[in-house]
């Protein structure tokens, strides 16, 4: 049996060591050798599709992917075949580093970093901004203190997310496709949506990519939000009508939108998003770091290979 | 007994009565009338030094002085007498605000939200800032995550900090006058600054604005942190040498720096630091909200009426 693992990322292949399985690394970057075709096990870590799509048709063995990627987006579209191949996500080694990001993107929005920084590139003080202010104004979204957070998708990194917006004061929420309390969060089904929205100050938006997801804030959801609510998109960029995001933002309809996720990346030149106002373009910088990629990959291979369930299974 | 509250900020004075003292608002912008310049007791806010200096002559009767400012220089400044009059600040009312202030600050320092806003400002996508990275990359400050944070200055701000910045993965030191365990954060004395400052990937500074803080961070100091180590300063803009920071900043000799005080302010058209390199300046835009002030004047009020030691006294 044979594991290919990337280039593209450090893996210390060590911690992979102990199965009957022979361990190979390729280059992400061109075809992987002949003699390797052969791989039963492959690990993908930000292949280009192109690269992929080559592979899907020359790994005629291959019966398990383990992506390192939060999605499965890249290595579905590349066109394997899903009746003989498990593809698995590396869900769980982003949840950290996209948890991380989203609460700087938060707190930027309620601080207003972003229009502190306009002001500094013309070499001036934003005196609105500082000085004596007044503390938790209704109506503004200035502080986590007491802020009310939707968090909508509430998997793994919400999970890491909601105690440190706690910690920091605010009442968190979360929105997923079944409710329950998981973590001491209260989590409700989407069709509370329209009773939710107009009682946040942030929507933090971490839905998958798929069609199930597309388009979710659309324009009649953006309706019910406060005028000065925040919306932060780490999740996928279809997951937002950008139309009436755009159209929001520019008659202030809403307070502001950090996003780090969009539906085509690099965020094209003629995007009305570099321009519209209170609007953070983030470059798909949340995630992008798999942390401890190994403990998941030796935990599925032994599974693989006991003929047990694997984890993140698509 | 007459005490004087100030109209700068909004107080529930209902949490003022049941002492045998009457409770009068003033304006900060004028002077106080004829009437009340008998007063005993003064709470002050944002009130203009110009204004305090006349009435630090007017009330002749004055035994205390309540001010809900972080630190006590403006009333200081303003000539009361300090053998008849006991000064108390506000410390503890903007613990919270503070710290959360300055948690965006080290997120947008790490996650490098003001160069975002500089590519998009011209359109442009900074991919080198997203997409695949290194995991906590040595030699670069990136996450907060196994970062080693040195909080000099170590009060009420630094222990309602150091638990979010724990909980977000960050080794937390602190430093301060008396060394000892604070809310289990250990914290050394300034005589350990050059063991520490070598293994520092930032370095918030929150020392109040005194003669002993002046340019506490000097040139010799900022040559011992390493060359990726950010400076966060919510304290005082005396507490740093701007010529030696300006050098190290324009010779990438530190990190970045992010700040949010500055010796002048508003910060001077000529500063340098409206455009040295990896430079955040923030418009003291960290307090100014003090919460909750009513407990504080409360507890002083009624000490002060039994003859016993005030808090905060400075």
């Amino acid at each position: 049996m044979k594991l290919l693992y990337p280039n593209s990322i450090s893996i210390d292949v060590k911690s992979l060591e102990g199965f009957s399985v022979s361990l190979h690394q390729y280059d992400t970057r061109s075809d992987i050798p002949e003699e390797h075709t052969d791989a039963e096990m492959l690990v993908t870590w930000s292949n280009p599709v192109s690269q992929l799509k080559v592979e899907a048709k020359r790994l005629k063995n291959l019966r398990w992917i383990q992506s390192l990627a939060a999605g499965p987006n890249d290595v579905l579209s590349a066109g394997f075949d899903a009746s003989k191949v498990t593809i698995c996500t590396g869900s769980g080694l982003h949840d950290h580093t996209v948890a991380e990001h989203t609460l700087g993107l938060l707190l930027n929005a309620a601080r207003r970093f972003f229009e502190m920084r306009d002001f500094q590139l013309e070499g001036k003080w934003p005196g609105h901004l500082g000085g004596p202010q007044p503390d938790r104004p209704s109506g503004k979204f200035t502080t986590l203190q007491d802020a009310n957070i939707l968090v909508w998708g509430f998997g793994n990194i919400a999970k890491t997310l909601t105690p440190w917006l706690t910690a920091l004061g605010a009442n968190v929420k979360g929105l997923a496709r079944h409710s329950g309390v998981r973590q001491g969060t209260e989590v409700y089904s989407e069709d509370k949506l329209s009773e939710l929205l107009p009682n946040t100050d942030a929507l933090v938006m971490i839905l998958p990519g798929d069609e199930s997801t597309k388009n979710a804030l659309n324009a009649e959801r953006l309706k019910l939000l406060p005028k000065h609510a925040w919306i932060v998109n780490v999740g996928r960029g279809t997951s937002i009508d950008d139309k009436a995001l755009v159209s929001a933002l520019e008659k202030g309809e809403i307070g502001g939108a950090a996003l780090d996720v969009f539906v085509t990346e690099p965020l094209p030149g003629d995007s009305p998003y570099w321009k519209t106002p209170n609007t953070i373009v983030s470059p798909h910088a949340a995630g992008g770091r798999p942390q401890n990629p190994e403990t998941l990959i030796a935990y599925n291979l032994r599974r693989f290979l006991a003929g047990q369930q694997l984890k993140n299974v698509i």
